[in-house]
């Protein structure tokens, strides 16, 4: 692998640019996105060169797609290139049956479940992936050799067992967020006297809808599953609100919960 | 107010004892707990002296009752004194009733929204009310004095609204992060690529039973009304992920998740 092309040079591109020098890659890294974004980027030392995405796609050996999900399906439509094809987007399924279907080449679905509040080149940073999870939808060893070098731990999932899996540990507990901020603010008084619960569970209902609008387009299905199955867990939770079962439940989901905050090494 | 009585030397009533002193007063601190609970209070010189209920209530005047609610319930029953009586209990309704059916001389029903992830009287700290909002269910001058000089901001409820907002702010997140907690562990590979959304919204998750069994004995009511409002409200966003309405719910959640985060002066 001696070139790469990152198309979309925000915070996720730009990241994986830097961890890639970081972790020793010696190779050209060119940057596909808009001149602004290129400006920044070369100012942060990002990436070595820009081009037009047909120049990149046509010298490059990875093409890292780390557009919106929108973008990187119309990217997909017009990408002509012999060269390994991998993408960021939070949703698989869609892109990774696009990708299939125009037959880019070598294509492998690729989502690095790192992010930080704030989006953009100026963000960029070479640890974003360490210890975090990387899913890819398919076995590639060039690829899969660089996402350890930079710190990141591989999980192989189909795209559709990735999609129904975000589906509940990331899309439903933003709608949950949205949800529970909107109660709030129509409530009088609520925000008086919230305390640590009501400003834990509302920090994802700060997350701006754009990245959201495309996640929607491309997950309802699961969403909608993922939402019935924790209506109906909730909707349990309250009609045995004094009963004995709630002790167990509660046992049941602190175990849950503590499992999550494990180091990966003693989940595995 | 020369004598006070904490009933009930945790975290709460040890940290109201310390804010106490750090604020001026000069009287003495009666403690009222299990023997193993007084010794450490004493090592860590939260209280002057310890007396069993019936002495430190007839010496007070101030008693604060700082059990869980079931404990107050109980203390209310037996509590004989015309000192100015005053609890932190979680819920508000069912404890002030308790004391105004008992006529258990001048109460005023208290709610702290403050707290720790580790509970004890080791855990007791002089700045633990400070900026955080105090309610009281009734004007008490000396009282008020006193929460506005231990640094905490006084907010006045009646209990019943008290507790229809608590369920909003505070229960129902709890029940909301034990059955996402639930879901997470019921499904297979979740906790293996969950990220910051679902470990925040699992917080909470890791709360013991035994603090949660009395809040939903004394509040199912309110609890039952605030939980099917969220429920329709999460229900409606899930009906229309892909609309263009969502951009406005969005929109309308992020405003109220960051009214929550504003600095209360910038509130009132």
């Amino acid at each position: 692998m001696n070139t790469v092309a990152i198309v979309g040079v925000g915070l996720i591109g730009g990241s994986f640019a830097l961890a890639l020098r970081k972790a020793g890659f010696q190779g050209r890294i060119i940057g596909v996105s808009s001149p602004a974004t290129i400006h920044k980027a070369f100012s942060r030392g990002v990436i070595d060169e820009a081009l037009p995405l047909a120049e990149a796609a046509s010298v490059a050996d990875l093409v890292y797609l780390s557009q919106p999900i929108s973008q990187i399906i119309e990217t997909l439509k017009v990408l002509d290139t012999d060269a390994l094809v991998t993408d960021a987007g939070s949703t698989k399924a869609v892109i990774c049956e696009t990708a299939r279907k125009l037959k880019r080449g070598r294509f492998v679905g690729g989502h690095p479940m790192a992010g930080k509040e704030s989006r953009g080149v100026e963000q960029a940073d070479a640890d974003l992936f360490r210890s975090r999870p990387y899913v890819l939808t398919s076995h590639e060893p060039e690829l899969e050799s660089w996402i350890e070098r930079i710190g990141a731990r591989l999980v192989f999932l189909e795209p559709a067992d990735h999609d129904v899996t975000a589906a509940i540990v990331s899309h439903v507990p933003q709608l949950i967020s949205t949800a529970l901020a909107a109660e709030l603010g129509a409530t009088g008084g609520a925000t008086q006297i919230a305390g640590p619960a009501a400003v834990d569970l509302t920090r994802l209902a700060l997350s701006p809808y754009e990245i959201w609008e495309d996640i929607f387009a491309t997950n309802a299905g699961p969403i909608q599953v993922a939402l019935k199955l924790f209506i109906s867990v909730l909707e349990g939770l309250g009609k045995q609100l004094n009963e004995p079962g709630m002790k167990r439940e509660f046992l049941r989901a602190a175990k849950a919960a503590k499992e999550l905050r494990q180091p990966p090494s003693e989940k595995d």
